[in-house]
C-alpha cells in the first residue's frame, strides 16, 4: 500500500517507520515548512522523537498534496484541535476516493465530535476507520509487542488493513464499533491525567487500580447513553489503553498530570510539555457532553474542576474518596 | 468491635494494625509460637512488614483460642493453600456463632473451592463474608487512598461492617457478588504473573495493557460458567486489583512473575520470595478448573505451562501475540 501520513509528531512518524519496515510506501506530511525541509534533510525528527531516525525511504512534504494525490491510504496523525482544518485542506484536495485511517485520540471542543465524525464531515464516511488501542508509540518503535483495535463501517476493506498494518510486534484486532473506540480512546486521557496526579502527590497504585476501575464505569455510562455498546470500551481501546496510558512514564496524558499535582496549571504545564496532552482538551469537551447528556461522571468532572475552576489537586482527590459510601454501581 | 485476625503476614498485621487505629480491639493469631513471642515483644514484623512496628495495643498469640474466643469478627489472612487446616482447627475452637470475613485470595488447589467455600464448609454460611480489591498492604499502612468491595449473604450485617471498617483512606465498598469478587481477587494473581513476565523480559505498558484488557475477558468468561455476573469481575475486584497487582513494584506476584522472567523456576522463585505468591498455585488451580468447565483461557493456559511444564517465557509470549488475526470478542 502507498500510505499517505498527516502529521510528523510523535505518533505519525513512529506509525510510517513501522509501516515502511511492513514492506509500504510511506509519505509523511508536516504542516511547518522550515520542520518539513530540516526533517526530510536531518532524518532527525528531535523533539518529538529521540534516539531514532526516519528511513531514506519516507519522504517528509510540507505540501499536502504530494502526500495524498497518490494514497491508497490517507492516515490521520495530526492533534485532535487541529483535525477540522486539516480535513477541511484535504477536501480541498482530493480529486478521488480514499480510505482514510485516523490514529486521533480526542473530542473537538467545539462540536464535541469524534475525530472519524469530523472527518466525515468532508470525506465518505463508509471510506473511514479509526485505529485506537494501547500503542505507546515510543514502545512500537522498540518493537515491543503491541495489540490496537482497527473498526469501520466497510467491514471487508477494514479486514484487508488489519492483515495489512500488522506485523510480527504490531498485532491488529478487528472491532465493530468504531464510534465506541474512540471514545474509549478520548475519555481515557482526561482519567491518565488523574493518575498522573496521584503519582504527583505520591499516592500508590491501589487508589490508581480503584480509579481505572471506577472510571471505566463512567467511560461506559457515556457510551451508553451516545447510543455505543458499552462493551467496547472494556476491549483494548478504553480499557486496555487506560491502564497503559495511565501507568507509563512515557505518556504525555500521564506526564501532564504530574505537573498538575506539583502546582502547574493548565497553561504552564502545556508550556512545559514538548507534545500536546489530549486529555486537557477532552476534559473540556467531557464536561459539556456529560452535562448536554445527563450522564453521571465525578472522576471526569473533579478533573475538570482541577484543570478549569482552580480546584486544589488534594482537595479533589480527597472529594473522590470521601462521598458517601456506597454499592459498587457497575 | 473486637477482631481475631487470623495470620501475622504482611497483610494481616497491617489490616489489623489500621483498625486498632480505627478504634477496634484487636488480636492477631500467628501460628509459630517462637515468631509471635517474638513479635509480641519486639513489636517487630519483619521480614513480612518493614518499617513499621505493631502498636503495643494488638496483642499477638500463637494459641488460636485466645484470638477467637471474644472476637466479634474472625479475620482471615492466611494463605490459601494452608486455609483448609485453619478452619478444620478453628470449627473445633468456636463455640458460637463468630461473624468471618475473608482477605483471602486465591483457590484451593485440592478441592478448586475458594477460601469462603472453604470456610463454609465448617462454619456458617451466612456469617461469612469476602473483603477484595486493589489493596498492596505497604500502601495502605502509609495511609495512601485505597478502595475495596465487600460482600457476603447477610446484606445488613455486611453494611455494618463497611460502615466499621472504613476509615478516611480505606473506603469500603459494597458489593453483592462474593463468590465473582473471590474470583476476580484469584484469578487476577495469574495475570499479574504474566505481567511480571513481561516486565522481566523488558517489553512495556502497550502488552501489559493488551494483556490486561484480554485477561479480564478471560476472568469473565470463567465467572459467567461459573454461575456469577460477569460484571463484578469489572469492579475494584477482578479489574481494579488486576490493574494494581501488575503494575506495583511491591506486589509479590508481580515480582514472581520477574523471576520467572529471569530464568527462575516456580521452586526456585518460591524460595526466593519471603511471602507467598499465591498466584503459582492459583495457576494450577484455574488450569483445572477452566478444562473441567470448558472455558477458553490462552493467557492463563500459557502461564500453566510456563510455570509448570517448562515452557521458555519468551515461547510463551510470542504464542500470545501470535494467534490468528481475529476479531476483539469480548
Amino acid at each position: 500500500m502507498k500510505l499517505g501520513i498527516l502529521g510528523c509528531g510523535n505518533w505519525g512518524s513512529v506509525f510510517g517507520i513501522i509501516q515502511q519496515k511492513n514492506d509500504h510506501e510511506v509519505k509523511i506530511w508536516e504542516f511547518d515548512r522550515q520542520r518539513a525541509l530540516a526533517v526530510e534533510k536531518t532524518r532527525s525528527n528531535e523533539p518529538f522523537l529521540s534516539g531514532h531516525t526516519i528511513p531514506q525511504e519516507i519522504r517528509i512534504e510540507w505540501e499536502m498534496e504530494k502526500v495524498v494525490s497518490d494514497a491508497d491510504l490517507v492516515v490521520f496523525a495530526v492533534p485532535c484541535q487541529t483535525l477540522k482544518s486539516v480535513v477541511d485542506r484535504l477536501a480541498n484536495l482530493m480529486c478521488v476516493d480514499k480510505n482514510c485511517l485516523s490514529l486521533i485520540k480526542g473530542i473537538d471542543v467545539e462540536t464535541l465530535l469524534l475525530p472519524t465524525q469530523v472527518i466525515a464531515k468532508k470525506l465518505k464516511a463508509e471510506k473511514i476507520f479509526a485505529l485506537s488501542g494501547p500503542s505507546i508509540a515510543n514502545e512500537i518503535i522498540r518493537e515491543e509487542p503491541t495489540a490496537v483495535v482497527l473498526a469501520g463501517r466497510d467491514v471487508s476493506t477494514a479486514k484487508e488493513l488489519q492483515q495489512n498494518l500488522s506485523t510480527s510486534f504490531f498485532r491488529v484486532y478487528l472491532g465493530t464499533d468504531m464510534i465506541g473506540i474512540e471514545l474509549g480512546g478520548a475519555v481515557k486521557n482526561v482519567l491518565a491525567i488523574a493518575c498522573g496526579i496521584i503519582d504527583g502527590m505520591g499516592f500508590g497504585t491501589n487508589a490508581k487500580g480503584a480509579l481505572i476501575a471506577r472510571g471505566i464505569v463512567e467511560i461506559q455510562r457515556l457510551a451508553a447513553r451516545m447510543g455505543t455498546d458499552p462493551r467496547t470500551l472494556l476491549g483494548l481501546s478504553g480499557l486496555g489503553d487506560l491502564v497503559t496510558t495511565s501507568f507509563s512514564a512515557e505518556s504525555r496524558n500521564h506526564r501532564f498530570g504530574v505537573l498538575i499535582a506539583q502546582g502547574e496549571t493548565v497553561k504552564t504545564a502545556t508550556e512545559k510539555m514538548i507534545m500536546v496532552a489530549e486529555g486537557a482538551a477532552t476534559a473540556m469537551a467531557v464536561r459539556k457532553l456529560s452535562h448536554e447528556l445527563g450522564v453521571e461522571m465525578p472522576i471526569c468532572d473533579v478533573m475538570y474542576e482541577i484543570l478549569y475552576e482552580h480546584k486544589p489537586p488534594a482537595d479533589g482527590i480527597r472529594d473522590l474518596m470521601q462521598r458517601p459510601l456506597k454499592s459498587e454501581i457497575l
